[in-house]
């Protein structure tokens, strides 16, 4: 069975996606990301597609899913080096990555992120405006 | 035909090596990677293999090969993330990565590189020892 690597890069996990996801290799993933969230307390996972040809539901639904269980952890997912041709066939095939950041590469992914930390930071310092802290840049539905 | 993408963060660019390399895969690399130093500027050059199971003599090669280019382009080449029982297996086979740096993780690797670069740079701001400058922990042959 393919294992995907994470490599821990300062306070950020980068996955970078180059083989055909099964369900054994996506639940894996999943698996060993929140580990070595817990385990590092990383706060932040990059999330790189560049070789990746197309995002079908299935490999959409399985970004979902870990940006999910990272903020449950509290670590913000950025999805990274998506290809012009996947965005088209994203928006065609109606799939909106709902609740998942994107930048074009991974220094602006982990700049998205030591912003969101920051913001983050600077809310639970004091400053308490309604509620809500995240709702910068993430898509509506 | 797969292509292996290389991600660039900070002063380095990093290629993290997940599936089997055909010769066209390697030759691919090699260019692409080439291409990247000289578009980027990049100094160092990180190739994970967390995710190889074995490292036989084409990829040994193939690894030697890339860190003479870099070298010649002027990046440092550091190989990072090999299993214990690819390092066993390696010396088992008689091969021994001439001239390839190795460092435990990607973090690792990063400081390698930039001791490094902190080394030429200081030799060539006038100290002037002797004539060779990088000979610290490349393995004799």
């Amino acid at each position: 069975m393919e294992r995907v690597p994470i490599l821990k890069i300062g306070d950020i996990l980068l996955v970078s996606i180059q083989v055909d996801m099964s369900d054994q290799t996506a639940l894996q993933l999943q698996e060993d990301l929140a580990e070595r969230i817990v385990a590092t307390g990383s706060h932040g996972v990059i999330i790189d597609i560049t070789a990746l040809d197309i995002v079908d539901s299935f490999v959409g639904r399985m970004l979902s899913t870990i940006a999910s269980i990272s903020k449950v952890l509290d670590a913000e997912t950025v999805v990274v080096g998506m290809r012009p041709a996947v965005a088209i066939t994203l928006v065609e095939l109606g799939l909106s990555l709902n609740g998942i950041r994107t930048a074009l590469n991974v220094e602006r992914g982990m700049e998205l992120i030591a912003a969101a930390r920051a913001d983050d930071l600077g809310h639970s310092d004091g400053v308490d405006d309604a509620g809500d802290t995240d709702v910068e840049t993430t898509a509506s539905p």
